[in-house]
């Protein structure tokens, strides 16, 4: 009956309505207030008046219970509920945190490995191999050039491999992927400095630290200290979450435009005299002393004895000759060719994948091949691309793994002496820079941790902060003594390993967006892929085929696909949008959009600062200025009501506030409507109507009058599920 | 009322329902047959009951109706109204049909000019003007060379602009696009070739021919033959759109890879060795007499005297020496960068194109300001990558236009005589080819008009079969008697014109569909690029920055935006979907699959046949293979019934046909609910309810019996608005 109502009052408000949103809003202000039995139930002869003043429609950013009481009892048990899961309680006892996560955690163990029979498990073992290979390397590569080759791509290797299988056997969370990340290279360059400077030796100095970290880890993890983790909120979470993507993304690019030095390109090509370039090496202009000893020492004895013109690139360079020619730039020839099939690479990498992954909701093919298809979506781009790169023979960069397991420098074995050659007081002083990368550490790995057990990732096996910290600790204690650098969390690693790991409702129909149902939660996704890491160095030969633009095509799609999802970023684009066509946003409706905006531009402001800090020389406090965030959010309390922070910052995901939004006052109204009944003792009348949720309606306006309204309404049948949390 | 009913009955539905596709075809089966008056009109008391039998959803595809004569006699009408307006009755006048065209268009001619005061008029001018450049210059090229010159790019050039500014001007259907087609370029190097070896005059021969077709054009006017027109049905029309439209695409794919030949890339680069490559000018290996004259005429005498390795390229052609060395291809130096800048160029023009095209239905900036970046999205796109070109340096291939204006060959003027040093009876036997011409031209001109006046295009100024031909043919004298090439409509440019004068509902809501109202006819856009191309040997500074790679990336834009909306693709791709994930079509209701299938079957075949044809160097015979599609869809009606035909071969676009098909279903019904009142004298019960178009409706299952369903339902307020054709 009060769907014949609305018809009324839909008219009513088209009229009224001065565009969609309004409509909209309007449609849907309505439909909070009518209460309708699931049909079956309701009996049709009795009318229900519609409620008397539908409310302005051009007020839609007003809350409709300025100073109701109840919801707000209502958000402070949000409130609570609020990452406070038992993981995050205070125990008061020593390792009580850790005791309680071992105890929660154990019972899922087989489940663990037996939930891996998938697979979807084993594309996201490859597509995350493949992932995880290059930055291990790269991150190698970069520590060997800034300690001279003291710790290099081999041990960044076996110590990825070491710590991640470490971690992928023991964490609390196995689902989150270790990884290199930028501070600990920082801090690494400034220490290897230091000991230059001060003629102290490195790796011993970095051994004492290491160990002095891991202790301070530990202590953090007897005195539940992870439970803080409860102050990161969205605010903090996002601000953090998008900056990592954003780096992800813009270093994907630097590498590729990076290449265009490697590989300069003429841009002054005539090509009528080509005929007439060359590229020859010559003798230098000026030859030293110091040159004359160097052809000595290579045999050639004269500078006239060196076959100048007839030198390759490389002895060109070892014998320190000039190149000469029209074809040369201004560190050797000009590279043809490499560095346009490297862009065509990368973005068709890029593309391919995305297009893949997407596949799931294509009309075509059944269902199984479209979903396999959309899991092996990356493997699947790289074999192509790898064969695609085959075929044509361009010369582009490969990626490059050691061959041999066994140190970079020779002057080192698998075992390090805290002390050295140091004086024993190095002992005691390490425990300083230890405390900067004990924050370091932490930080790091808590808020990516935070990031992986967000809430609308629906995990089912629990979180184990303390426990994560504990391995962590460990294996950076065991790095040390192995001479291998640190492993902590890596964001968008982890969040590319969740989200090949979505399990989504199996008969979609097309076009449908697929229901999330939660994430294969296991631990054999993330072993495995360490154990192949591990395995690198006897897979060379067939490494050494896959084009380093393909992988950064790879980091591309990762870095954007990991935005996906950033609340923030919506609210960014609110910036660019007439109001008009804003979207139904929950914290639309309850908060002023101007308060919405300056929300967003103090999180712009602070992603800002920590991308100058990132990017400049101070990126060691990095993670303290993540640290920051929490405080700055704490001010926030200043600005903004308690209210309007509970819709701006909440864990809680868009879609799932809107149904509560709806039950919670649905629920009142029944207790309304409750009391109205029994006054009147009309018992028949208790009616429910699961209807709202206004999507894709097509509003249109010729001469200003004349609307067409479309209305959605969702009616479920009688057996609800249970644990069936949204509408959506 | 009877949406209360609904509730009821959908969940009948929903639980009957195998899928998605059958809930909606279900829901919409019930909709049929449900009436209800607008509200306001309603009177809520009385009560109508639901359909007593809900058709099983199992069998969506059988047609409700199997043997009614009320829908074929609809269908007759439907028949009769098709293509069948006034322009194509035969009037059995000479010039009958001419006289009225006239009389029809004369009328609309100061619209034609005025209403071209549109910013969309100058986007479309400046992207077709980009976009016919290219090709008719092309033409022009390949011309000359099979005419060894005596006609090339600047008559090609000059006729085309000459013949289009008289077609913009006079024709009755100005939004046709005059260009060069593939057949009569096949045709002129068949008479070149015929000449030659019979030792006539080519330019003669071929002013005869010319003007025995212009003659046969004018008398294919004067007897109404357009009239003929009507027989080409939605299915030959689709299979010559669709072809053409694959030419286009392929032609454009086809002319990139052809950059690989003319722009060879070294695919076994030793990026080691690059100081030893090198590619000079050498004397050839084995030097002829002939060559020892080349060498004495240009001034050097002996082969010693040529300073071989300091010649360049072109002077190293010229003398015939041979290119030695390793960075040497096969005929000449391997060119770097050039060919993967192109494919890099090509491909960002496309997605740039189609992604500024669609920035119109974004949600950002202000409507006003996304529908101009729509409209200039090619123009813009060309623009930028001509800046981008400019910035690299790399000598991409660019556009070429003549820069003086006068013929190519000296041998020949801006005059031709029909005879010439031809014997007198080559007048006569002329007319023989010529025949072969009209038939070619009358095909390629007026299966392109078709498809431009097709309904769904909602011209409101009418066409004008006869005047268009009588124009082109005119022309085609003109042409013939000063040595030009002949123009006819060009389908995929007129196609491209035609979209880029869309006119689209304004204040379109994002995300939605805007509602077409249809095409912006003027004369105007076309006379501007026809002077524009007529004023490009003036511009030729301007236009050489740009680059041919982005031209084709423009064709490649234009096949694939030009193949949306033909049905026949909507058939194909039925092949490759589960039958539960099939949308839901028109003629999926009426007609079996396997028959749609056959059907598509059939046309794909025609056009595999077609293609074969085209490609082959039978091409001349291509339009009269063309004409014998009209003969296979005659013989179509032996296999399949008369009322499928209507359902799969038909003009009117798919969203009205559904309109009408509710329409009709709905003025039946009112038929009946009239009688029934008559005799049980309820007065008040006529009810309509503009309820249908099931749109966006999420539906999932889980568990298998849980179903949400969302049912879009449409009112329309009281004032309906005149004129508006369907619901969407």
């Amino acid at each position: 009956m009060a769907t014949l109502m609305t018809d009324e009052i839909f008219h009513d408000v088209a009229y009224k309505a001065k565009d969609r949103t309004d409509l909209l809003s309007g449609i849907d202000e309505f439909l909070d207030q009518v209460t309708v039995l699931p049909p079956g139930e309701w009996d049709p002869t009795i009318r229900i008046e519609p409620p008397k003043n539908v409310p302005s429609q051009m007020k839609r950013k007003r809350p409709p219970q300025p100073n109701g009481n109840a919801p707000a009892a209502g958000e402070l048990e949000k409130e609570e509920e609020h990452h406070a899961g038992p993981e995050l309680q205070r125990t008061g006892r020593i390792f009580g945190g850790l005791f309680l996560d071992v105890k929660r955690k154990a019972p899922f163990y087989w489940s663990d490995i037996k939930d891996a029979f998938s697979l979807q498990c084993l594309a996201s073992v490859l597509f995350l191999y493949c992932a995880c290979m290059s930055p291990v390397i790269t991150f190698g590569g970069l520590l060997g050039e800034a300690t001279k080759g003291n710790i290099s791509a081999i041990e960044s290797l076996f110590g990825a491999s070491l710590t991640g299988v470490a971690y992928s056997l023991f964490a609390g969370q196995p689902l989150t992927i270790l990884g290199s990340t930028g501070p600990v290279l920082v801090f690494e360059k400034i220490l290897f400095k230091f000991c230059k400077d001060y003629h102290l030796s490195y790796l011993s100095l970095r051994t004492s630290i290491g160990l002095w970290t891991a202790f301070l880890c530990l202590l953090l993890v007897a005195t539940d200290a992870s439970s803080l983790v409860c102050y990161i909120t969205r605010f903090t979470e996002e601000a953090f979450a998008a900056l990592i993507c954003i780096i992800f993304i813009y270093e994907a690019l630097e590498k590729l435009f990076h290449l265009g030095e490697h590989y300069p390109v003429n841009m002054h090509n005539s090509l009528d005299n080509l005929t007439l370039y060359s590229c020859q090496c010559s003798p230098p202009a000026n030859a030293t002393e110091q040159l004359a000893q160097l052809w000595n020492r290579t045999g050639f004895g004269s500078p006239d004895a060196v076959p100048w013109s007839s030198l390759n690139v490389s002895m060109c360079k070892l014998l320190q000759g000039d190149f000469v020619g029209s074809a040369c730039g201004h560190h050797g020839p000009y590279i043809p060719d490499v560095l346009f099939w490297s862009i065509i690479l990368f973005f068709t990498t890029f593309f391919l994948s995305s297009f893949l992954k997407q596949f799931k909701t294509d009309r075509y093919f059944p269902t199984k091949l479209r979903s396999t298809i959309s899991d092996f979506a990356v493997f699947l781009t790289i074999m192509i691309m790898v064969m695609v790169d085959y075929l044509m023979g361009i010369p582009s960069p490969k990626l490059n793994v050691p061959d041999r397991f066994e140190p970079t420098s020779k002057n080192r074995g698998w075992l390090m002496d805290p002390l050295g050659g140091n004086p024993w007081w190095t002992l005691l002083l390490a425990a300083l820079p230890a405390l900067l990368c004990t924050i370091l550490i932490f930080m790091d790995q808590q808020i990516t941790a935070v990031i992986i057990n967000r809430k609308e990732h629906k995990l089912k096996k629990g979180c184990g902060y303390h426990l994560d910290l504990l391995v962590v600790a460990v294996m950076l204690g065991v790095c040390s003594i192995m001479g291998l650098p640190w492993f902590v969390a890596a964001t968008v690693l982890s969040i590319s390993h969740v989200n090949s790991l979505k399990v989504e409702s199996g008969c979609s129909a097309p076009g449908e967006q697929p229901k999330f149902l939660g994430i294969r939660e296991q631990r054999v996704t993330g072993f495995m892929i360490f154990v192949l890491m591990g395995c690198s160095v006897f897979m060379t030969s067939v490494l050494k085929f896959i084009p380093m633009p393909v992988l950064y095509g790879v980091f591309l799609y990762m870095g954007a696909s990991s935005l996906k999802g950033i609340q923030f970023f919506d609210r960014i684009k609110l910036f660019g949008m007439p109001a008009k066509h804003q979207p139904d946003l929950i914290y639309l409706r309850y908060v002023p959009l101007w308060k919405v905006h300056i929300f967003t531009l103090i999180q712009l402001t602070c992603l800002v600062l920590l991308w100058v800090i990132k990017a400049s020389a101070a990126a060691v406090v990095f993670p303290m200025m993540v640290l920051a965030l929490v405080f700055i959010r704490k001010l926030l309390d200043f600005f903004f009501t308690k209210r309007e922070l509970s819709w701006l910052d909440d864990l809680m995901p868009e879609s799932k506030k809107k149904t509560e939004d709806d039950k919670k006052k649905k629920a009142q109204e029944k207790m309304e409507e409750e009391s109205r009944l029994q006054d009147e003792e009309e018992a028949a009348l208790n009616v429910t109507y699961e209807a709202s949720n206004l999507l894709n309606i097509p509003v249109t306006s010729i001469s200003g009058r004349s609307y067409r309204i479309g209305i959605v309404t969702q009616s479920l049948p009688v057996e609800e599920q249970p644990g069936e949390g949204g509408l959506r």
